[in-house]
C-alpha cells in the first residue's frame, strides 16, 4: 500500500529489459551513439516536428535548465506559487539559471490563473530595469495538485506568453498521466497550444532515470550542448538513458502504464468518494488522489502499513481543511495494483469504522 | 576493436543484472533507501572508516561538486595542466563552484610537480585579496596520461595541502585501475595518504551510470545534500545507482574488471613494444596506452575498423611526436578482449609493414 | 517642489567640500589608506564595540553582499514583500549570493509580521533538503513603506532569528532617519536588539555615494574581503567614500540631515492632514509621506512642477485607495526646504479647489 | 616620491570642483539625469559614432560585465597570462560572467601574440562541448608591462576575432595614456580597429571614481541596464561620475593629464637610462616604467622614502632579472612633479653609489 510518490516505484521490466540488451558492445558516448541519434529521430515522430532533445538526469535538472536557457539578465520566470520549481528543488533553478527570480502566481488547484499571470507580468514593465525583467512562464501538466490545464486553459496561457515575447515551459514530470487523461497527443498538448519547451519525465513512469528536455524549436537550442555540460549534465553513457527512453517509447508502453496509474487513481477515488471516512479535496486529473483524512485516522493507516505523504493545505484553500484533519496525497504508480486499492480501502473503512465509534 | 574510450563499453552483466534485481517493489527515493543506506555502510568498510557518501549523476558533478563543497570566495583550486577538470569538463567546475578559478600545475606525465604545485600557491598569499585565495587542490589517479601517483607522491602533495591549509581532492574516474595496478587499498590510496574528498567513479569501469563523491570527513560534508540538490544532482530513484554499487562493490567486481582492463592495456602495450611501426609515448600505468604511430598508419588502423583517439601531446614534451606522426590514446575497459588486442596488433603489423615498404 | 526620492538631492555642502580637501596627496588604495583606517576606527566608537566596517559603491551591493557572506547552498532569505531587496533590486541579491531564494514575508506597513515570519521558516524544516535552508532574515529600518520598526519589533524578530540559528540583516538605506526619529543610537538600534549585519547607508541623506556593511561580528567578516573584490565592489581610490564618511560622521552631521528630512516629512504631513483634498495612507516615521490623492488632482500637481511616484498600494490593503486615487510617496532629504513644503501645499490647495468645483 | 601606482593619487582639482558645483538641485538618479544624457551625447562625440557608455564603480566592474554582455554558455575568454583580468580582479571575471574560464596567452611584455592567440582559439573547436566555446579576446592598452600595441598589432587581433567570430575587448584602466603615447584618437585606437567593447577607466588618470564601458555597437548593448543592475553596479546619485566625466573630457583635460603622466615617466626612463645603479627591463610605453634594481639599492630607496612596488618577472624572460636583483614598477601619474622625479634619480645615485662601494 505505498501511495507515497510514483518515484518510490522501481523500474518496469521492460525497461530493465532493455538495459540488459543494450549493456553489451561498444557505443559513443555523450549522446553520439547511434542508439541516441534513434531517439532523437524518434522524438521527432513523436512530437509531429523536428524537436532537439537532450537527456538530463534529474527533473530538477530538466526544469532548471530549460529555463536557464532562456535566461536573460535580472530575469523573472513565473510559476504557480506550489509548483514543483518553487516548492521541491531546493534552489536549482535560481542557481542554474544564474540568479532568475522566481515569481509566485495563484489560481485554483495548483494552475496558473491567467487573470493573476497578467498582473504579475505586469509588474515587471520593459525598461524599468530595478524590477528585472520578464523571462518566462512555467505550467506544470499534470500540475503539483494532480490537476489537469485543459487545452484552452494552456492555450489562454499561451497566448499572454506570446503578447509578452516570453517563452512557454511546460513541466511534464508527469506528461504521460497527462496525455493519456486529456486524450492528447504529444503535440497536441504541446506546441499546437504555444509550449515552447517542455520537461519530458518519464522517470515517475516506469524508468529507472529518463529526463528529456525537448525544444519545440530546436533553432533556440543552438547553446544547449553547453548549457547541459557546464551544468555537468551531459551524461556519459547516455544511451543507457536512450534505452530507457527507447522501451519507454516502443509500442506505446508509456500511454499504458500511465492510464494503468490513472485507472489505479480513479478507482481510489471512486473508493474516497464511497467512505463514510475520508474525502476529495478536489477531483483528481491524473495519477494523484488528494483527499482529506481524520488525523486519528490517517495516523492508524500508517501504522497499519499504508504509505502516503501529508500535504501543506493550499493558501487559497483555507477552509479546505478542518481541526483535526488533515491534507493527504495519495499517488498511484505503473506498479500499483488493484490489490493495493482494495486493501487500502478496506483498512481504511476498518480504522475509519472503529475511530468513529 | 575499441579503444575510444572506456566510456564506450556498456555495462557488466553483473550491473545489468542488478538494475532487473532491484526493479520490482517500492523504495524511498533521493538516497533514503534501505539500499541506500546500505551502501553507505558498505563505503564505510571500503574506506575502513566512517565516510559520507554522496551518489552524482557524472564524473564532472563529481569533481566540481567536490569541489563546490570546499568553496571559498575569490577561490582558486590547483590542478593538472592535462587534468580532466581543466581540458574536459566544458567549464562545469567553475560554474558550479561560483566561479573558482583552476590554475594549471606542470608536472610530467600529467602528475602535478610539487615544486611547481608550491610555486603555483606562493602566487595566492594569504590576504592578497587581489588575486584571490587557494581553496583546494585536485589530483587525478589514475591520470589523464594513463599513468599513477605512487604513494610518496600524494604524500607529497598531501603535505603541501596541509601546509598551506588546503582540502585535496582526487579525482577517482579511473580509481579501480588505479588500486589495481598499485596494489594499494581504497584507504590506502586516499585518506591515508591525506586526500580528503574523492571522486570515486564507477561509469568507466562497468557500471551504466555510477559516480560517488566520497568525503573522509563526514562532519566537512554537512551542507553537502544542499549542495547536491541545488545542482540538480540528487537522484529520483537512486537505488537504480545504489543498486550498481552494490554489484560493483560485491565480491571484489571492481577490482577484477579492473585488473581485466589494466591487463589488456599491458598486453597492448607490450605488442606495441614489440611493434616496429609504433612505440610507447610513456609507460602505461592503468588502463590506458599512449603511444605514437605515423599519421598514415594511424589513419589506415581507422580505416579498418580500429577505433581511438589522437590526443594532444603535452606542452612540456615538445619533441615527443615528430612531423608526419600522432600521439594516440588506447584504452581498454572490462569489456576489452584478448582478440580485440590481438586483432590490432595484427592490424598494426599488416598496415605498419605495408606503408614502410 | 521635488519629492521624487532622496537620492535625487545632490551632496551636502560639507561632503564635497570633503572630497576637495581630501583629493589632494598620495594614500594607499583598496581600503588601506590611513583615513580608511581611522572611519574603521569611527565606525567602532559609533557603534560603541569592535566592528568590520566595508565600504561598497550602491545601497543594492550593501544589501546583497551582506546577505551572500552568509551564504549556504540551497539558502532561503525572509524578506518583507515589500522590501528594497524584493522589489527594487533587479535580481542581484539572488545572483550575488549564489542563486539564494528571496522570500516574501507580510505585515501590515512594510514591517514583517512575527506570526508570519515564524510560518515562513518552519516551511524550511531541517534537513528537508528539497525546500532549501533558511539563511537570514532582513529587516528595512525605516521601512520601503516610511514606517518604523520600534526597538521591541526587532527584538521580536531578532528573538526568531536566534532561535532559528539565522543572522539578522538591517537594509539601512535611511538609517539615519530611523536613528533620528527613534532616538536611538546606532548601538542601541542595532546589534543591542540582535541585529548582526548592516547595510549602512548614507548616500540618500546627503553624501555623494557611502554606503557601508557592518558586521557587528568582526569574526564572521573574515571572508568578506575576497567576497567583496569577487563582486567588483572593492573600490580602487577608497579614501574617496572614506572622505564622504568622515564629514557625515563628524560632529554629527548625518544626525543632523536626517533630523532635517524628517522635520520637513512632518511639516508635509501636517499639510497633508490638514488639507481638504489629500489624506494621509498611514502614519510618516521618517522622511516619506505615503498619501492618497485623486489621480486628477496628482496630474495637475505634476503638470504644475511637483515631482513624486506613484506607489502600487500594498496587498494587504486592499481598500486603501479607491477608484480615481493614487497612493503617492512624497520623499523629503537634507536638500528639502520649509519653502518647498510651503509651495507644495499651497500648490495642493489651489488645484485640489479648483478640482472639487 | 609616491611611484606605487597611479590610483594613490587623489583627484585633479577640477574633477573634485565638478563634484563641488553639481552637488546641489535636484536631479533624477540612476543614469537618468540631463547630465548623464550628455555624457552619452559627449561619448558619442568623442568615439565618432554612436555608442552605449554605461558608468559602473570599478575598473574590474567594467572588465567583468563587459565580458558578461558577451556570455556564451562554457565559455572561454581569451587574455595576456600577465592580463589584469586573470593576476588581479579576484576571480571577479568568472563570479560576474557566469563561470566563465579565463585562458592565459603568453606574448612579450604583456602583450598577446597573434601565433600563440591562435593556438590556444584551437583548442576550443566549435562543437566540442567538452572543452567549452571561445566567447571573447581581451587585449589590454596600455599593457600591464605599461607597453602599447600598436595600430597594427590590434587589427592583427581583430582579425583573428573576427575570424573566430569572437567579440574584442580593450581594458582601458590606462587609456588615455596609451592614446596619447600613440596619437591616436579614442575612435582610432578602438572601433577603426575593430575593438567591440572598451573599459574606459579615468580614475587611475585623474578622477575619484569613474569608469565606463562603451559599446561601439549600441545595439549589443540592449540587455546590458539589467546585468548592470543585477551586478549591484547602477550608481545611486550616477551624477556624480558623470560630473567627473564631464570635466575629465572638458577642454582635453584627460589628454593633458596623461600627456604629464606619460612625460614624467620618460623623463624617470631617461634617468634610469643614464644610472649606472638601475637599467630598464623593456622601454617604457606610456606612464609605467619597468626597471631592474639591486634588491639592496631597492630596498634603501624604500628607508629613504620611495615607494613603488616589486613585480615577479614574466615567464618568458627568466633571464631578465639577475640573483640580488628585482623587477620594479614605477608608475607615475598626473600628481607626479618634475620634483618628484628629479628627487628619486638624485636618491638613487646616493644610494646607488653607496652600495657599490
Amino acid at each position: 500500500m505505498n501511495f507515497a510518490s510514483d518515484n518510490w516505484a522501481g523500474a518496469h521490466p521492460k525497461i530493465a529489459q532493455s538495459l540488459v540488451d543494450s549493456a553489451s558492445g561498444f557505443a559513443a558516448p555523450y549522446g553520439a551513439s547511434e542508439l541516441d541519434q534513434q531517439l532523437q529521430q524518434r522524438f521527432n515522430e513523436l512530437f509531429e516536428r523536428e524537436v532537439a532533445v537532450f537527456f538530463v538526469a534529474t527533473g530538477t535538472a530538466a526544469n532548471a535548465l530549460a529555463l536557464a536557457s532562456v535566461y536573460r539578465p535580472g530575469g523573472v520566470v513565473f510559476c504557480h506559487r506550489e509548483s514543483h520549481l518553487l516548492e521541491a528543488e531546493g534552489g536549482a533553478p535560481e542557481f542554474l539559471s544564474h540568479g532568475a527570480r522566481f515569481v509566485a502566481v495563484d489560481g485554483q488547484f495548483a494552475k496558473i490563473d491567467p487573470v493573476q499571470l497578467k498582473q504579475a507580468i505586469a509588474r515587471f514593465p520593459a525598461e524599468f530595469v530595478h524590477a528585472g525583467q520578464a523571462m518566462a512562464i512555467s505550467i506544470t501538466q499534470a500540475t503539483e495538485a494532480g490537476t489537469l490545464y485543459q487545452a484552452d486553459e494552456i492555450l489562454a496561457i499561451a497566448a499572454i506568453a506570446k503578447a509578452n515575447n516570453l517563452p512557454l515551459h511546460m513541466d511534464g514530470a508527469r506528461f504521460a498521466n497527462a496525455a493519456v487523461a486529456l486524450g492528447l497527443t504529444p503535440a497536441e498538448m504541446t506546441w499546437k497550444l504555444g509550449v515552447d519547451i517542455l520537461s519530458f519525465g518519464a522517470t515517475k513512469n516506469g524508468c529507472w532515470c529518463a529526463e528529456a528536455i525537448v525544444f519545440m524549436h530546436p533553432q533556440l537550442a543552438k547553446a544547449f550542448p553547453y548549457i547541459r555540460k557546464q551544468a555537468a549534465q551531459l551524461i556519459s553513457k547516455s544511451r543507457f538513458i536512450a534505452c530507457q527512453f527507447e522501451a519507454y517509447l516502443r509500442d506505446a508502453l508509456w500511454l499504458q502504464l500511465a492510464s494503468h496509474a490513472n485507472a489505479m487513481a480513479s478507482r481510489l477515488q471512486a473508493g474516497i468518494i464511497d467512505s463514510a471516512y475520508a474525502r476529495m479535496a478536489w477531483p483528481a486529473g491524473a495519477n494523484e488522489v488528494f483527499c482529506i483524512f481524520d488525523q486519528q485516522v490517517a495516523e492508524q493507516l500508517r501504522q497499519q502499513g499504508a504509505q502516503f505523504y501529508a500535504i501543506n493545505p493550499p493558501s487559497d484553500l483555507p477552509n479546505l481543511v478542518k481541526e483535526h484533519e488533515i491534507l493527504v496525497r495519495l499517488v498511484t504508480s505503473y506498479a500499483t495494483t488493484t490489490e493495493d486499492i482494495a486493501q487500502f480501502l478496506t483498512l481504511l473503512a476498518t480504522v475509519g469504522s472503529s475511530h468513529s465509534q
